[in-house]
Order: structure tokens, then C-alpha cells, then sequence
């Protein structure tokens, strides 16, 4: 990977873009997912699901499904009596706890339900299986939009319920803020509305069970962001002690959130593993994955900004709705979208005055998970065109408003409206530095030219802050009913001086086995070749919630160096006794344990190693044995930022929208690995565009799927993706032990805001606004056409 | 396993005849032995050995052997350029290291010793296919006994060393010593012998090993004792760092000392699927375990004791022989046997003069490791052969000498003349007690009136302390060049309350999964069922050098003991927030935490471990995360103790030895598990009446095995072993953490001594002395023939 030359080894390991070590076995076709696990006598799932969004079953015969030559059998919901659904809480009044069950017995909510399981020797027959059984569904009307749900009379997702709220949390009244709007000078409002979406992973889903017998254990392969959860919740299902259940996450095809939450595919294929005796593996197919697995980030938002002349926002009242289908995801809930709405809405624009309404609405449609950003993609959307707005009202250019209400380094930490405390960061910097990048200075005759072109150019711009590293607090005041506290890492060096690493946090194709390794290395002053990190194996790992929301790299990382460093601590002592030295006269340095200012002076951490494993008799009584440290980590948050810039060109004929340049100028303190951070960004970029413009996760009217393969549910290529410029600021975390704050998913909270913002500026004279995500080109040329002021000038 | 009611649920669980949890899945067949694992697109290994004790190699041609089909490839020494042999090293300058290959190229030293390897599709194949290799032998004179290894001109097993003596340690001139045997009333002096013994574990060596390509590590299975040391040895010889090797000890039928060291078959099986890329598995069969795995036991004393007319013991001297065989093993070389023997000869019979030589001598045959004992078996039958010799003369009884010679409660610690020092035991208690119970004080009335019947009768009795719980001082005594420091326990409560043990020692058949769970279950306050016990897997179990030399209760009980104090203090902790109480007000009991004298005031331990792990919320910041202990134990060594009494009839006809009483009278301290500390003395009782009359492992003079077959080599069965009956006594030992002392070996150590003082107490009035082990039948047929004495009156 590296040689052996001074330039190829660093002073410090972070800060560097090493490559990643993952690569080695992924360019070469050696990692190992689950669908790559095979058994002797295994069974595979196949699920017979719903066609229909809504109906009561009358009868399933399973008949003729257990004639078809190689199915073992089949499990239906009146298989489960004594397996309750999945049902997550959250310590507020205003939720209300709904179950999902494990197969449905009464009730379909959403296409794609299961409601058997099909087990055969060959997964194409346990397919054929699924196709033979005979389910009488009674249709009901179906839930399909927000305000579908919301209106009088409307049918009801879950009929013990009295409507399709699920949660309802609202500020109290606000008369202080009512005199703002009433007096202030500016009040810009609207409702911004944002496409449902999907995760798409490159790997679907998969799991595979299998009971070992000699240990009285579950063992589940499963492609999952959260091992830990995982083995929690199969546990309570399978009426098992934690101990008895052992989750290993393998190689993971990415996750997106979809994957940080328990699907019931993983304990209906533990229940079949447990029962049968045998081996059970599913792997879904991308049409299920589409239909059946979870979604996200379909928002409504009335929000209404009031500003000064100078353009200073003054206050903003917003009502959240996310519709969030049938069920609450497990641990999240269905609250995950509407309360990170409602918290951290007003962002790091400076703003004293706040009042929100959120609310998670039921509909027949897949339920909803934490998706990469978790409404932060959202409501920045909302913000920058709340922004925007007003900009155009008082005459100021895209950078100038945001100027004014961004804090500099002398308002940190700024405590938001809603508590939400934010570190230092370069809000500003970023901002002017993103502009320089465009010359905006320049943009306004640039563009004026255009368009006397015939040319529709716009730029964009989007300023937002993410707050990363997720740990108690951050939990606790979502009041989840059940919380993390501190991840943890372990460091266990070996006989020969190499170290393993093992965490609590789960990568999925982030290069934590890079990362971590590389913070380990500096603290251990160790080649970074010496390191090996494992992860995803719920018997090998030290606890943790695991990988999301951008945490790994500030929990997994700050726990990985707090541990590193009590490692280092115990290896210089031994090598006192080695050295006869004072422990604090040492240094490790290159695998070499030296006396300060002595550079003759020293023993290879080789020998520290070798001596308290296997040569006790060099040491004083009781200083070998073994050398490890493990820690954990539990911060309190902290908030990486980015402008992101984006210059558009608008087809007036066709709607189509092309990408001239992307800039990021991101800031996410120091960057452990600036190509893996760059890797990131980009990904989320790519992400955040394919929001803005491409993707959308659509049913019709009786609640079908209509995108249910990647024909029909756009995922951009690269051909739309333009190359994505990178600029970096680090204005380093003081708390995360690393300096570092995660940056995992700002990519794809900045893009659809500016996007939106570039399309909105290029047609900006037309006095069309774009509240809606995403821009499909048929909206777009609808609206250009439907302008009076367009009159066909343009083109 | 055990009910709810107050009679199955004791206070404690330490002391209790709990059955043994490792049974449940033994006894249903869900064991998982070496030969049970098996991988798709494995290769079967079979070795080629050398049919002759001595010999140069002159050609290996594999020609043939590459044409049986399913013959994957053949390796041979050839092939193994730049892989050396296995080389163990004491720091001691008498030592001469002499290098073991792994396949032999230009010399073979034993017969059985490898020369090839063939890999094949199928084990039957790799059998047909290592028939076909044809080596060329030149056969050379071999050496097959200590008399002839030590004659002037022998041949020279090694070529390169200057005669056969491996090892050679001598306690310097000593005249004081000298003048009291000129001095002393009695000296009783002798030349004894012990026969050569293989181990036949019921599962001999196995082991399976493959690449795994993802993590870039070989994966061992292996029946071994010591994980981590095959670790270093095979990491060692494959140049890999230590954590890219993984060595898992699945249930291990077995060890007895055979599997505490490493072996070459290890070392080539790991090599094969390194080279090929597949796994390889090889499981010996009962006639190679016999002839290439290792030996031990064949030793010679010459001893003379000096006595006072009392018959207290003045003085020793003893020349100690050990028949090491070709090769030391590793690591712990063939100065086991000798400074064993040497270090701890003059036991606990109290003694100030005493002077050594003890020499490992190597034949040509299979070479010598740790078999359960290890010299102590023998000395002890040296020491309690000299003490008759020396009643006889000065006409005390049995019980008597012996009873002058031991050290009572007062004389501890008592620190024999070559530093080693016991702890307090019932020495003196265990004899009397034994002696009572044979009714001792009538013996010789009975003993008269059997002979007057034509009847020969004994009764023999030992007296041993078994040094158990070996650590960092007791390995340093023996200068090895690899020693241990402290082994380790891990302990880990998951979010049910249930907790996981891994520990660094590695049972093989003790039943530790539920004597160390015991430990914890009393520590923590849990239900024993809460409790699971996982070892012998070198990635998930904290570093620890293995289970041999009788140090698991001890070493490993005592890591398990100091963890698990941590562990309920951090319990503890956390309960002192939910009860709102202070720490130190708070007791564990029965899965509860109390506040001490409020039987209302309480948590369940359940309850503090989903707080800690999914309900941060209810803990101040920065207590939840993540429940786990761990802990080191390095005791400086303890001694358990026992004596043995045995009766048996010899019949003057036929030679044969019949046992008609077999008593022991035991003190290991605390014990963990009555049932399982019985089980063990009767393992090891059986193992050692089978020394005392059945077993040897014989090689003619050519040095060909004899006794290849269990035909040959005369493993006792029940018919042949009496019912054992076992007395308690229990002597805490201060420093070990349970109090409890190690007994693994205690059986097979005093059983010969026993058998053959009782032989020769059957035969005293013949003048038959029992100074050579075995005592089989045609020797004490010609004995009784020889006996000028006997005349043919005794029957």
C-alpha cells in the first residue's frame, strides 16, 4: 500500500489519503456479503407480499404452494402466534404506538407487505412457492398522500386509530412572535413540498440465520448498519437471552439509513432458522427492495419567514407534515423525520424567534426510515428558498442575505431558538470562499448576458450546518424510548506488535477500516499496516449503536483514540522496565519505543509486545499478560458545514436542467482521510441531486407503486452527475478527542436546496418559484410555460 | 438443569455438584470435534513416515503418488525452502537446542516421523496416495534406550551434537551432604525405572486450516490445549503477524499434555492452505497418535536417601535420566521431564540436604512433551519406594515413616532445598485419615493371615503435593525462553442481563463452562444459567497461554473471580442511579440489586443492563455504554495435596496384580465442583494404575513400535480399574482468589507410587523390591520365581 520511503510515511497518518484497505479485497472480488455465505442444507425465503396498498385478508391457502417440488414449507401469520410485531415508543404523549407485524394476518397497509414465507431448497423454487400461494384480499380504500390522509372523513391507515396522525408535537402559542410577523417588513411564505425517495443501496437486503447448535445460539448474517439493535430486537422476538443471538454484519453494500433500522424480514428469516433447524438466507431483489424496504424524506412544509429591511430574519413559523406510511420504523420511529424537522429547522441562520408544528402522518405506503440526512435535506431546501425570497423582495444577491444572518466565530456556540447549541464553524468563510470560486461578483452580468443568449443560467447557493456524532444527548431529546450512551473501541495489540481494533460502530463502505486504523496509528505511533479493524460481529465488537447519522467517525473515532491512547500509555510502561526509563521519558515513534532525546535509545514495540505475552521473566511480577485497552466515546454533537455552490442551465423547451459546475467548500474539522472525506462528499452530492431532479418514489392513486424498478425510479448516473469541486475548511472540533466532526451526509443536505436555488435564479426574471422537489422536467416546462412573463422570449 | 426452588437455586454456587453444562450437548451429539468441521472444496491431508528409527534419506520420488487420481499435490522437504524447523530454547547454557524438521529431508529420527505430505480430494485418497510415495532409505544404527544412548561410541541421534545428551543440570558438590550419608544410620539406595507412556486422548490430534481471504488471515482449528501458543508458532512460521492468524480449540477430546505443545502436522496443514488457496483438513488416526505424536514418562533414577535412626530423612541424592526421545517439543523443550524432576523431587517430605543431575537423553524415538504429571508420577514413586525401603529397615510401619517425614500445619510454608515452597495442606490429615479408613492399625494381622491362606496381599500408600496454577514465577524457575504472564478473563453482560465469559485458558473435557461460570455466577450474584463460558478461540477470547499443568481453576478461575468482582461493582454503580442509593449500600442476589436491608428496594440486574445499554436516558451522562470487566491472575503457584491407599493381591502363578480397595484422601483446597473435582481423580487414578501395571510404550531394538495398536498398548477399562473412593479435605489456599487449588494431575501422580508400594508390601517377605514401572505380569512372575525366599510356600 505504502513503501517504506520517509514520503510515503507520514509524520501523522491522519491527514493523509491513504488508500483505502478495504479496496484490496473489494477491487478484487474478496469481500464477502451475505448473499456470498452459503451453507450445507440451507433453506431459501422467498415472501409472498401484498399487490394491494389497503385490504382486510379473507383467507390464505398455502395449499398448493407446498405441492411445488423443493419447498420445505410455508409460514403465515397464523404460524406466529407468540411473535408480536415490531413496535418502537417514544416517551411522548403525542405518540401514538403502532405494530407492525411480522407477516400480516387481517391487514395489508402498504404494496408489498408479506404476507407468507416460502421456504425451499432453491431460491427460484421457494419463488415459485410464493407464487402458488392463494391469498383472498378484500381491498379497502386506500391513504395515499398527505393531505388524502389528513382530510375529514379519510379512511384510516389503522383502524383503531381515531385519524393518521401519528405524532403531533407543537410550540406552544407564540404571541411575541405574532407582533414580529405583524410588524416586520418582510414576511415571505410558502409551502415547499419534497418527493418521496428511496435508499437504493447497491446491495438490497439479505440475511441469512443459523441456529448452532453446540453454542444454543442464533447466529444471523445480515446486511445491516446497526448489529447491536439488531441482535436486540431478535432477541425479544425470539423470546432469546442477548447472549444467545449473535449478529454479524459482513461486508455491507451500503446502507443509506435504510439499514439502520430492523426490518421484519430479519427476524421472520431467525423465526424459520430456529424452527426449522436449519440454515435460512434472503436476499432481495431490487423490486422488493424498492417497494418493501423503507423510505423517506416525503415532506410538506408551510413556512413563513419574517425579515428586517436589512434582510436580518426575525422569526419563522413552519408546519411540518412527513408522511411516513404505514408503520413506525424500529428503534427511530416514525418520529425521526418530523422531530429532526421540527428541532433543528431553523439551522445556523441566527434567529431568535421560532414556533413549529411536526407531524408524522400514516399512509398505505412503505414505512419510513432515517434516509441519508433525515429531513435536514429538507428543510434546508425550505430555508434557502425561505432565503431566497426574501433576497429577491429587498433587492440582495444570493450571498449578501446569507452573510448577514450566518454567525461569525464570535457568536459560537450559537444556541438556536430550539436549544440545539452549535460549535464553531467557518458558516461564513465557507460561504465567501464558495463565491470566489464562482466570481460571483461577476454573476449578475454573466447571467443578464445569457439570457440575452436566449440562455437560461442560474446560480445557486446553500449554507447549512450538520450536526454529527450523535450520542446521548442528541437521543435523549428526541425522547427515544431507548437510547445510546457511549460507543466503544477496542485495542488488542498481538504477540508481534500488530494491533486489532475493534469497534462498536458498523462502516458500510465509509473506509473505517482506513480511518479508525489511521487515528489509531498516530496515537500508537505505529505504521498504519500494523492496525486491523473489525467490525459488524456482535460477539467480537465492543457495544455500540452502531453506523448512522454521520457518528461513526466522532463516536467510533473519538472512542478508537481514547483507547489508543491508554494502549500507548500501558506499552510505554512495559517498555520502562525494558528500557529503564521513566514511562514518561518515552515515545513512541515508527513501532519504536525511544528515550526522549536519546534516538539510540529504544525497544521495538515487537519486543514490548513479545515480552508480555510470551516473555513474562524480562518483566517484574504482574506487568505481562496482555496488552489491550478498550474506551468508549459519548459527545455531545458537534456540527460540521458546507456552502455548497451550483451554476445551472435551465432548457426552456425541454425542462431539463443541466449541471455547468458543483462546488463544495466543506468544513468538517479535521479530516481524517481527505480523499474519504472527498468520497463522501461526492456520494452525497450525487445523492442530493438525483433528489433535487431525478428521483422520486411514486404511487398512484390506489396506493400501486409506479417506480418500482430503476427504469422507472431515476437514479442519475454519471452521465447527469457533473464532477464535483472540492474546497476544504477545517475549523477542528474541540470536544470529538479527533478534532473531527462527521460529515457522512452533507453532501445530500446541501444539493436539492442549491439546485433548487440555481434553477429558481435562472428563471428568476420569470417569476417562477421552485417549491417542489424534485424539478422533473414536465413541472419546469409546465411553469415556463404557464408564465405570463415568459412569452417565449427566451429561446 | 436446575429448578427455581430454594433446593436447586444454592446460596452459593461454588462448592456445588452442579452437572456439567458442556454435558447437555456431548450427550445429544451437538459437540463440534476438529473432524466435525467441514468446507466446501477442502483437501484431506496424509502424511508419509518413516518406517525406520534411524535413517538418511536418500530420494523422495512422488511421481507415482501424483498419479493416483484425486491427488492434489504432494509436499515434501523439498518444498519447504525457507520454512525451518520447529526450535525451542531454555535459557540455560546445558541446554543444546536441536531443531525439529517439519518434514524430514536428509534424516529421519523416529519411526513414525514425516517425510511427505499428500493432499487429496478425499481421505481415503491421500492414504492411497502417501502408500505411493517411495522414499529411499539408508538405514542407520539407531539409539533405543538410555543405557545405550550414554554408552562410550553410541551413535549420535543428532550427528552434529557431540554425544546424546540434550540437557544437563547438576546442583553443585556438595560435602556436607556427602558427610551425612558416611554419617547416617540408614541410606537406602536404588536404581528405578518408569516405562514409556503415550497419552491416547479419545480424539487424537486433528486439526483443519484455511484461508480466509477477506480478512487476509489463516483460520486454524485445532485439538490443542494452548491456542495462543500455536498462534505464535504458526504466525511465527508462516511470517504473518500473530492477529492475521486465527486459532480456534472447537471441543477437544482430550489433551493430557499432547496437545500443549505444537505440532508439526499444525504447522504443515497450515502451510498446505496457505500454498493452495484451499482449507486442509488432517485427523490422526489412533495408530499414528500412538507412534508420532509425543511421549513421555520413560525415566531412570538412581537415588539413595539418607535416614536417622528415627527415620527422618537427613539427605538425598538422585542422577535422574529422562528418555526424551529425537526432538524437544515446543515451547516448552525437553528439560520439562528433567527439571521437573529435579526442581521438585525431594516433595514434601521434609528435608534439608539434597543434591541433583538430571539429563534429557535423546533417542531415536517419538520425541517427549508435558504428559499430565510430568516427572512427578515418577519421583513420587521414587520417593515413596525409598520411605518403604527405609521403614523396612528400621522396622516402622507405612503410615509411620511417614507421618515423621511430613510437614505439619506449623512447618508452612515449608521451602524445600531447592526453593520451592508450599503453601499449607493437610499432609499429615490426608494420611491419617487414609490409614484410618483401611483400618491400617490391623493390617498386618490381616496381611499375616492372607499369607498363612496362600493369599499375597498389600497395602501401599503416597503422600505427594501437586504444584498447580503455574505462572510467571514457576516458568521463570525454569529458565524457558518463552514464559507467560498473567491469563486473562473477560466478562460482558449483554442488554438481557446474561453474561458472556471468554477466558484465556482452554478446557478440554474439565467441564470449566461450568466450574468458571460458577465462580462468576457467585460474584455476580446471577443464576448460573446466566452464564455462558466461550474459550479456545484465539479472536475472541483475551490472551492466556492455555489450559495444562492443572492451572485452569486457578489461574483462569482466579482472572474470572477478579473480573467478575469488577464487573458487579460497575453493576453496582449504575443500580446506585436507578435506586437511588449509595454503591456501597447495594448487594447482588439472585439477579437483583438491594439496597442492604430493604428487601424492597431493588432493581433487577436486567433491568441496569438495558439501561446501560439501551436506555441511556435514565443515567446521569456518561454512564451508559456498555458493561464489561476484565482481569489478569499471575498466583505464584499453590499445592494441593493427597494421599493415596491402595490394597491389592498379587497371584503368585500368573503375575497378576489385583486391586481390591483404592482410597484417596484429596485436599485441593476449595472446590469449585465436588462432582467434577471426583471426576478428575478418578481420570487421573485410572491413567496412573495403568502406568503402574498396564501401560508401556515399547520399541524393540531397531527402535520399532511395538505397541502401535490399542491391542498393544494396554489402555485399562473399567474391568481393570476399581471403583475409586474419594475423602475431602479442604485447605483454602490465601492467594489463588477462590481459595481453591489446583488437581488435575493429582491421580496419575500418586497412583503408582501407591500400586507398587502395595505390590511390594504384598511381596516384603519375598525380598522383592518394586523399583520398575510397569509392574507387569511376567516380570513379578519371575520375580516371585527368582525369590530364594519364596520357595513355592505362598500357595
Amino acid at each position: 500500500m505504502t513503501g517504506n520511503c520517509t514520503s510515503c510515511r507520514p509524520e501523522r497518518w491522519v491527514g493523509q489519503s491513504v488508500p483505502r484497505v478495504e479496496d484490496a479485497r473489494h477491487l478484487t472480488g474478496r469481500g464477502m456479503f451475505v448473499d456470498d455465505i452459503e451453507r450445507p442444507w440451507i433453506l431459501y425465503a422467498a415472501f409472498v407480499r401484498s399487490p394491494f396498498s389497503a385490504a382486510h385478508i379473507q383467507e390464505v391457502s398455502v395449499e398448493e404452494a407446498l405441492k411445488v417440488p423443493g419447498v420445505e414449507t410455508v409460514i403465515t401469520a397464523a404460524d406466529l402466534d407468540g411473535f408480536p410485531g415490531i413496535k418502537p415508543l417514544l416517551h411522548r404523549p403525542e405518540f401514538v404506538p403502532v405494530e407492525m407485524p411480522l407477516l400480516c394476518g387481517r391487514e395489508v397497509r402498504h404494496a408489498g407487505e408479506p404476507v407468507a414465507l416460502v421456504l425451499a431448497d432453491c431460491p427460484h423454487v421457494a419463488e415459485d412457492g410464493a407464487e402458488a400461494v392463494v391469498v383472498k384480499y378484500e381491498r379497502r380504500e386506500p391513504v395515499v398522500s398527505l393531505d388524502g390522509a389528513l382530510a375529514e372523513g379519510a379512511p384510516r391507515v389503522h383502524e383503531e386509530m381515531k385519524d393518521n396522525v401519528l405524532l403531533d408535537v407543537s410550540d406552544p402559542e407564540n404571541p411575541e412572535l405574532d407582533k414580529i410577523f405583524e410588524q416586520a417588513p418582510v414576511v415571505v411564505a410558502a409551502t415547499f413540498d419534497t418527493g418521496r425517495l428511496s435508499a437504493v443501496p447497491m446491495e438490497g437486503r439479505a440475511c441469512l440465520a443459523e441456529w448452532d447448535a453446540r453454542e444454543d445460539t442464533l447466529i444471523l448474517y445480515t446486511s445491516t448498519q446497526v448489529p447491536f439493535i439488531v441482535r436486540t430486537a431478535v432477541a425479544d422476538a425470539l423470546k432469546l437471552p442477548q447472549q444467545r443471538v449473535r449478529v454479524i454484519a459482513p461486508d455491507v453494500g451500503g446502507g443509506f439509513g435504510q439499514k439502520c433500522v430492523v426490518s421484519r424480514e430479519e427476524l421472520l428469516v431467525s423465526i424459520a432458522a430456529l424452527r426449522l433447524g436449519r440454515p435460512v438466507k434472503w436476499t432481495e431483489d431490487r423490486q422488493e427492495n424498492l417497494t418493501a424496504a423503507f423510505h423517506g424524506h416525503e415532506q410538506q412544509y408551510k413556512a413563513s419567514a419574517a425579515f428586517d429591511e436589512k434582510g436580518k430574519l426575525l422569526g419563522l413559523k413552519v408546519d411540518i407534515l412527513c408522511d411516513v406510511g404505514a408503520y413506525s420504523c424500529y428503534p427511530f420511529t416514525c418520529g425521526v423525520e418530523p422531530l429532526m424537522a421540527a428541532t433543528e429547522m431553523p439551522g445556523v441562520y441566527q434567529l431568535e424567534h421560532y414556533q413549529s408544528r411536526a407531524r408524522a402522518v400514516a399512509t398505505n405506503k412503505a414505512p419510513m426510515a432515517p434516509y441519508r440526512g433525515v429531513s435536514r435535506p429538507q428543510f434546508t431546501f425550505v430555508m434557502e428558498r425561505l432565503m431566497q425570497k426574501a433576497a429577491k423582495r429587498l433587492g440582495l444577491d444570493a450571498v449578501e442575505i446569507r452573510r448577514r444572518n450566518l454567525p461569525s466565530l464570535e457568536d459560537f456556540p450559537y444556541e438556536s431558538p430550539t436549544g440545539v447549541v452549535y460549535d464553531p464553524g467557518s458558516y461564513v468563510e465557507s460561504l465567501e470562499k464558495c463565491a470566489k470560486v464562482f466570481n460571483f461578483s461577476t454573476w449578475k452580468e454573466r447571467q443578464e448576458k445569457a439570457r440575452r443568449a436566449g440562455r437560461l443560467i442560474g446560480i445557486g447557493f446553500s449554507c447549512f450546518g450538520e450536526r454529527t456524532g450523535y450520542g446521548t444527548r442528541a437521543f435523549a431529546l428526541r425522547k427515544m424510548a431507548i437510547t445510546p450512551g457511549a460507543d466503544n473501541a477496542r485495542l488488542r495489540m498481538d504477540p508481534s506488535g500488530n494491533v486489532t481494533l475493534t469497534v462498536g460502530t458498523c462502516g458500510h463502505g465509509q473506509g473505517h477500516q482506513t480511518t479508525l486504523a489511521q487515528i489509531a496509528a498516530d496515537e500508537l505511533g505505529l505504521p498504519l499496516e500494523k492496525i486491523v479493524v473489525r467490525q459488524g460481529d456482535t460477539e467480537a465488537a465492543p457495544y455500540g449503536w452502531g453506523t448512522f447519522a454521520s457518528r461513526s467517525a466522532v463516536v467510533g473515532g473519538g472512542a478508537t483514540k481514547r483507547a489508543a491512547a491508554l494502549l500507548a500509555e500501558r506499552i510505554k510502561e512495559v517498555a520502562s522496565y525494558l528500557l529503564e526509563a521513566a514511562s514518561r521519558d518515552l515515545e513512541i515513534k515508527e513501532g519504536r519505543v525511544f528515550v526522549v532525546g536519546s534516538p539510540d535509545r529504544y525497544v521495538t514495540v515487537e519486543q514490548v509486545a513479545r515480552a508480555v505475552h510470551l516473555e513474562a521473566h524480562l518483566l517484574p511480577e504482574g506487568e505481562a499478560g496482555m496488552l489491550d485497552a478498550s474506551a468508549g466515546f459519548d459527545p455531545p454533537g458537534t456540527f460540521s458545514n458546507a456552502t455548497h455552490g451550483v451554476v445551472v442551465e435551465v432548457d426552456p423547451e425541454t425542462g431539463d436542467v443541466r449541471i455547468e459546475r458543483y462546488v463544495v467548500v466543506e468544513d468538517c474539522g479535521i479530516m481524517i482521510n481527505p480523499m474519504i472525506v472527498e468520497g463522501q462528499v461526492r456520494g452525497g452530492v450525487a445523492q442530493g441531486i438525483a433528489a433535487a431532479l431525478y428521483e422520486q418514489f411514486v404511487y398512484d392513486d390506489e396506493g400501486q407503486p409506479v417506480t418500482s424498478t430503476l427504469m422507472d425510479y431515476l437514479v442519475p448516473t454519471t452521465t447527469e452527475i457533473p464532477p464535483i469541486e472540492i474546497l476544504h475548511l477545517e475549523t477542528p472540533c474541540e470536544y470529538t478527542e479527533t478534532g473531527a466532526k462527521g460529515m457522512g451526509e452533507g453532501g445530500t443536505m446541501g444539493a436539492p436546496a442549491a439546485v433548487a436555488s440555481a434553477v429558481a435564479d435562472a428563471l428568476s426574471h420569470l417569476d417562477i418559484e421552485i417549491d417542489h422537489l424534485p424539478i422533473t422536467p414536465d413541472r419546469l416546462r409546465a411553469a415556463i410555460k404557464e408564465s405570463r412573463a415568459y412569452g417565449g422570449s427566451a429561446k
